[in-house]
C-alpha cells in the first residue's frame, strides 16, 4: 500500500483542508494517507477551539485514513521540533511520500536547500549565534538572516510560514530518512495568518477560529464541509481560546517562584520575570502577550512559552510514540500490515501504554478540559477509545 | 500605657466579637488593645470572606486600637505555630495582658495545663508520637489522647475549639515570655462551630458567613454591629469562599508533579497523590475534601494543607514582623512609643520592607484577588497604606 504523510492541525478541518487532502491522495496516488495532527494544543501556542477527538473525527469523515496525535511536547514547539517529530512519526509508520502545502511549490527546492543546509550546518548555526548577538533580534529573523547570508536570497523564501515548515519538513526528512520522497502545492486561496475570511469558499483557519468564537457559525459554515459542519453543530461544548485559560496562566504565574519557571521548556533569559510581572497587571491574555513582548521575543514565542509555563512543561523532552486517535478500514489494513515493523511504541489504548509515556499528554489534557462543559472530555484520553469508522 | 494583645479572625467583625473587645477593654483596664488579625486567608485553611482592610476597618470602627496582620504562612497553620506566632508578635510590641474567649474560662488553668506540658516536653511528645503509630489517627487526637493520658481527664478539655487556642496561647505565652498575664472569659453565646444562626444577636462566624454566602446579608445584620454592617454595604467587592479559588486549586493539583508538591508546607505521607487524583474527579471543592478525607486527615487539616498547595506555600517558615493594617491615635500613641524597643521588624510600608520579607504575602494577596471584582485590592499591599483612624 502507497502510504503518503501530512502534517496537519486541522483547527478547524476547513475546505482548504479537504482541497489539500484530495490533492495528496491524487498527486502521489496514494493507498493511505496518514495525518499526523496536533491535539489539546497547537503549533501556534493556544489551545484548539474544540477537542482533538472532535478534530479527528473531522479528519476521518473528510477521508483521512488514520490520524496519529502529535505528541504535545512537539506540537507546542517552534517549527523545528514540530517538523523533527511530525516526520520522526510518519517515518516510523513507513510513508513513502510526504506531502504538504507552501507558498513556494516545488518540492526539489525544499529538498535542496535542506541538503543546503545539512552539508553546512556548523556555518549555518554560527551565523544564527553571530545574528542573536543583537539582543533585539528574534530567534526566526536570526534563523532568516543567517539563511539568506549563506545560501542566498533566492533559494527559498523562509519568511513565509508554510515555507519554513515545508523547509523544516525536508531538512527532517534529509536527517532522518532522504528516501521519504517530498510533494508540495501551492497554497493559492488563503493566507496562513490572513484574519479576515474571504468572499469564495476558501479562508484562513486563523479567520475561521475568529468567526466561530465571535458566535457566528453559520457564516463560518462557508468556509467548511458539510462533514465538519455537522460535527461542529453536533459538539456540545465549548469553543475555546487562550480567554478560557488566561486565569490559570495568571494564577500560575503568581504562585511559581522565579526560579520554578526556570526548569520550563522555552524559558531563557529572564522572561519569566517579564511574565510573572505582567501577570499581576494585564486583564487578559492579549493584554498580558502585550506587556510581555520585546523585538526579541516574537507573539509566537511568547504564546508558546506561556503555554509551556500553562501545561508545567519541563525542559526535558518526552520520547516519541505513535498515538492513533482515529482510523478508517484503510487506516487499520494499513496498521496491521505495518505495526510489526514499526520501532515506535503504538498506543492505541493508554491504559495499556508503558507507565509515563504520555505523562504530558495526559496532563495537558486534563488542563485543557478543566474549563467548564468540557466533562465529556475529562480524562478522554483514558475513556475515549480511537475513533474506528469504515 | 496598658497594652492588651487579643488574637482575632474578625471573619467577620459580629456582636461576640464586639462584647469579646468590650470585656477585654474592661476586665484588663487596657489603654491599648491591639488585635492580631489572620489577613487574606484564615486558620481554618480557607480565604476570609472579605479582604484584610475591610476586617482591619471593621475592627478599628468596633475600637480595636492597633490592627497587625499575622502573616499568612502563620496564620494558615495548626493552633500551636497560629498562636506561637501570634503571641511573638504581642510580645514583641510588649503587651502586658493576652486576652482570649474558651469554652473553660479559667485562666490559671490554662497557665498550669501549659506550665505542665513544658516541664513534661519530652514525654509529651513521646505520647503523641506513640498514639500516631495507629494510621488511623490525627494529629489532633494524638495529642488530645497524650494531654489526657500524662495530665489527667480533668485538668482542661483541648476538645473545645478555643479551649485549645487558649492552651497553645498559654504554652506560647509559658515558653516565650511567662511575664505576660492571661485573661480570659468563657464564651457563652455560640459554639464556634455552631452552623445555623441562634435568635438573640449573637452567632457564630460560620453561621453569620454561610447567611452572607447565602446572600442573607439582611439577616446577617442581626448579628453584626453598625459599624460592620456599614463596612459590608459599601463593600464593592465579591464574598469570598472556597467556591471562588477551587478552580485554580484544581489546576495546581493537575499541573504539578507529585515531587513538586513534595516541598509544601503540611504535605506528608503521600497525601498529595490522594489530592491530585481526587482533583481530576471532584467537581466542586466540597467534592474534593469528601474525596480526599481520611481518618488520619481532619477536615481542617486537609483545608489547610489544600491552601498551603494553593498558596505554593513551601515547607521553610517565613520570619516574623510586625506589619501594620491599621490604628486609631492612641494605637498610634503607642506605637511610637514603643517602636524603638521592638525587636522585630515593622512594617507600615510594604515597598520600604526589607526585600523578601513579606514574599508570601504579597504572593497570598495576589492570589486572593484573581477572583474577579476584587481589582480594587489587586497588589493592595502595596498600594493600599494603613488604615488611619481617629
Amino acid at each position: 500500500m502507497k502510504a503518503t504523510g501530512i502534517v496537519v492541525e486541522y483547527n478547524p478541518f476547513h475546505n482548504g483542508h479537504k482541497l489539500h487532502l484530495n490533492k495528496a491522495r491524487e498527486l502521489t496516488q496514494a493507498d493511505v494517507v496518514i495525518a499526523v495532527m496536533s491535539g489539546s494544543f497547537v503549533q501556534r501556542g493556544e489551545p484548539a477551539i474544540i477537542p482533538k477527538w472532535e478534530r479527528a473525527k473531522m479528519a476521518l469523515s473528510a477521508g483521512v485514513d488514520m490520524v496519529v496525535e502529535l505528541p504535545v511536547s512537539f506540537a507546542t514547539q517552534h517549527a523545528t521540533i514540530f517538523a523533527e517529530e511530525a516526520v520522526r512519526i510518519l517515518d516510523a509508520i513507513h510513508i513513502d511520500t510526504l506531502f504538504f502545502g507552501s507558498e513556494h511549490g516545488v518540492a526539489e527546492d525544499f529538498t535542496f536547500a535542506a541538503k543546503k543546509v545539512v552539508e553546512n550546518e556548523a556555518r549555518f548555526d554560527e551565523a544564527i549565534q553571530l545574528a542573536l548577538v543583537d539582543k533585539k533580534t528574534s530567534y526566526a529573523r536570526a534563523y532568516t538572516e543567517a539563511f539568506k547570508k549563506l545560501f542566498g536570497q533566492n533559494l527559498l523564501d523562509i519568511t513565509k510560514p508554510n515555507n519554513i515548515l515545508g523547509f523544516h519538513y525536508a531538512l527532517a526528512v534529509q536527517k532522518q530518512n532522504p528516501s521519504i520522497s517530498l510533494q508540495t502545492i501551492p497554497r493559492e486561496h488563503a493566507g496562513y495568518h490572513d484574519e479576515e475570511a474571504s468572499h469564495d469558499q476558501i479562508a484562513s483557519a486563523t479567520a475561521i477560529r475568529k468567526l466561530i468564537l465571535a458566535g457566528k457559525l453559520e457564516e463560518a459554515s462557508h468556509y467548511l464541509p458539510a462533514s465538519s459542519i455537522d460535527i461542529l453543530r453536533n459538539y456540545e461544548g465549548p469553543f475555546l481560546s487562550w480567554t478560557d485559560y488566561w486565569s490559570f496562566l495568571q494564577y500560575r504565574l503568581i504562585q511559581a517562584s522565579t526560579e520554578e519557571l526556570e526548569g520550563i521548556r522555552g524559558v531563557s533569559e529572564g522572561i519569566q520575570n517579564r511574565m510573572q510581572q505582567a501577570a499581576t497587571k494585564a486583564q487578559n491574555f492579549s493584554d498580558f502577550i502585550e506587556l510581555t513582548k520585546t523585538k526579541r521575543y516574537s507573539n509566537a514565542r511568547l504564546q508558546r512559552t506561556a503555554l509551556q509555563i500553562l501545561l508545567n512543561a519541563k525542559s526535558k523532552a518526552s520520547s516519541p510514540y505513535i498515538r492513533i486517535l482515529g482510523m478508517n478500514k484503510t487506516g487499520q489494513k494499513y496498521l496491521s500490515l505495518h505495526k510489526k515493523n514499526i520501532s515506535l511504541p503504538i498506543v492505541t489504548t493508554v491504559s495499556k501504554a508503558p507507565p509515563g509515556l504520555l505523562e504530558e499528554e495526559l496532563r495537558a489534557t486534563n488542563i485543557y478540559t478543566l474549563v467548564k462543559k468540557l466533562e465529556n472530555y475529562q480524562a478522554g484520553d483514558f475513556h475515549i477509545p480511537p475513533i474506528l469508522t469504515l
